[in-house]
């Protein structure tokens, strides 16, 4: 099934491109530089050109964009904007800090001009960059390009979220099917179930898993992230079994935990209702005009009060990485407050060397009309 | 089947730890710290601890070293080396800086006493490093522990070339299963050709594939990495069809391409001709005490003359790491000289938007007897 099939809308690179062009004026920045490479991604170079795998994008004060690949050919048959021009990285030297300089010759970057590299250059990229770039301010700050432009990123547009419907209706179909087969015992193995989702996610359209499935069966659910992430071991035995999946759907991913519980004793029990508590209350106080900060510190009094202490955050954005804005941290310096267009992630868990692990995650979509919860993930007691 | 069902030997982490402290003895540093965080992976720290997942590592000059994972429970399922005392990130704050802090009070560090931190610390972060730890020399360099740790791993030791050994027969195993499958028509997809690694890998007692296996059939092969990584496409039809993969076994990948030739217009045998003409020289060139660099060129030229040009690099080392040292950069500033010890990959390959693709990839170990080729991959003709 191809992207087409799914009737979902053409994404719109030119209002995302201009919005980011505003707020290079606004700073007076010539140039922005960002990167996607192994070690060092970067989904903004996606959002804003289609592009899927490695590479540069160049962003100019006079609105051009300027998309240097790794591979030529697969960016051709990707990227489809007319404003954003294209290069090969082969004829740019094929390290960054040269390719800096003779797109800033391209695109008539005048001498002294503000150039800003991606916030996460390490400090002795930075020496290099500044060394090799004499002629211009090279500027790398935490909260500059890098950082404003993910938080362009958090508040989906209508393109986005008609992904995220779509997704999530292919997620909640896999949930009910996972169901069916653990019940049916079609399901035996972590990797009956991990693969199921492997196979399932791509017949409906998807690019794949939108990241390493993890399936964890009662001996190994204890980890926040079991490692391996799947194995041949039984799964939904007697005790608590994990599994956390999502799909990806023309880049944007889905991200749900399902905990199966079967034949508890009486410690599991009050750990699944104490998370299913504490569900229920995130899930109710996240609504648009809330301080992130709140939902996080209810979750960890009610917690707390239960002398049980969850090992990591409560939620997270989602988009085109796993991990987006808002975080729901627990801290007044938190200053994330939802608003309508956020997509993210409640999940709160609780794990226990001796009795496993619960964690039940869901992903959430905030609208002026208030709150959608998109996917259906649950507690399944077998 | 378990790590013990394959006989492999135990790791000794010992020995790699003193060689790290011998290192920071000679370099005057008192504190080292590794991360391996999402984004910011360093697999020196499961090298050096067994430690599989996210976690920061400290090793002092009084030959202390100290594991701050973020799953603890994790944590103390992997790692049983005696030496290595291990305390819960909740306790260091969750915030690398703050461990620093904490660790250095901990183990007995000194003010004034220099403190690396990895080589890819952003340039904003590094700022925060030193403001936070006013008391210590902060240093972050490009050539330092980071990258000296790393070249440490480049030489195998027995015990990891006991690995490769088991991994390759694993591997080779797996291409002749896929040879055997596409060539009876059990394998009519990418899908079923990706999903068969993901079973059989595991099957055969490996953590998994080694990465993303990468499937492109005929229309999708002219890309040096399809996108997305497999799909539901034919597979192996007529034409050149790319499958590259590799296994994980006890944390190392192998890493191969075998490239499926079907019915060849005289451009694309060519083009296979080519390939298989350059690997075999490549592969001739690559042994013990020759520099790497003379191995890309010698390809660049044999490719130039044909007026063609790889797009990518010749090889790479392999470990716990999919891409480690050395590299086969066909530049005068490439340093590696290829040693015994050293596993890498030799993969010629070349891309064309109209014909497809063709590469040929296998993993090569250099031992002071020479050199011996792990890996069984091969150009396939249907």
């Amino acid at each position: 099934m191809s992207h087409n099939d799914l009737n979902l809308p053409p994404v719109k690179y030119l209002p995302r491109l201009e919005q980011v062009w505003d707020w290079m004026d606004s700073e007076g920045i010539s140039l922005v530089m960002l990167e996607d490479a192994s070690g060092r991604r970067d989904q903004s170079v996606r959002w804003l050109t289609g592009q899927p795998g490695d590479a540069l994008l160049f962003l100019s004060f006079n609105r051009r964009a300027l998309l240097v690949p790794w591979d030529i050919n697969l960016a051709r048959q990707f990227v489809n904007e007319p404003a954003i021009e294209i290069a090969p990285y082969t004829e740019y030297g094929r390290l960054p800090k040269k390719a800096v300089a003779a797109a800033a010759k391209r695109l008539g970057i005048a001498n002294g001009s503000k150039i800003e590299i991606p916030s996460i250059t390490p400090y002795p990229s930075f020496l290099d960059f500044v060394g090799e770039l004499a002629d211009f301010d090279i500027i790398c700050r935490e909260k500059g390009a890098s950082a404003e432009f993910k938080r362009f990123r958090t508040y989906k547009d209508d393109e986005e979220i008609a992904i995220y419907r779509k997704a999530a209706e292919i997620t909640n179909g896999l949930i009910d099917l996972i169901e069916a087969d653990v019940k049916s015992g079609k399901i035996k193995t972590e990797a009956d179930a991990a693969l199921l989702i492997e196979t399932e996610s791509r017949r409906h359209g998807c690019e794949g898993p939108g990241f390493g499935t993890l399936a964890a069966g009662v001996h190994r659910s204890f980890a926040i992230h079991a490692f391996p992430q799947y194995t041949f071991a039984p799964f939904a035995g007697p005790g608590l079994s994990i599994l956390d999946f999502g799909v990806r759907l023309a880049g944007y991913t889905t991200d749900v935990t399902l905990t199966f519980a079967r034949s508890l004793n009486p410690q599991q029990e009050r750990l699944v209702a104490l998370v299913e508590r504490a569900y229920e209350k995130c899930l109710a106080l996240a609504q648009p005009g809330v301080p992130a900060s709140d939902v996080g510190i209810a979750i960890e009094k009610l917690f707390a009060k239960e002398k049980k202490k969850m090992p990591h955050g409560l939620g997270h954005g989602v988009g085109l990485d796993e991990h987006e804005y808002p975080v729901f941290r627990a801290e007044k310096d938190n200053e994330w407050t939802l608003e309508p267009g956020m997509v993210f992630t409640l999940e709160p868990g609780l794990y226990d060397p001796a009795e496993g692990g619960c964690r039940l995650e869901n992903d959430i979509l905030l609208t002026p009309a208030g709150q959608e919860v998109l996917t259906k993930s649950r507690i399944i007691r077998l």
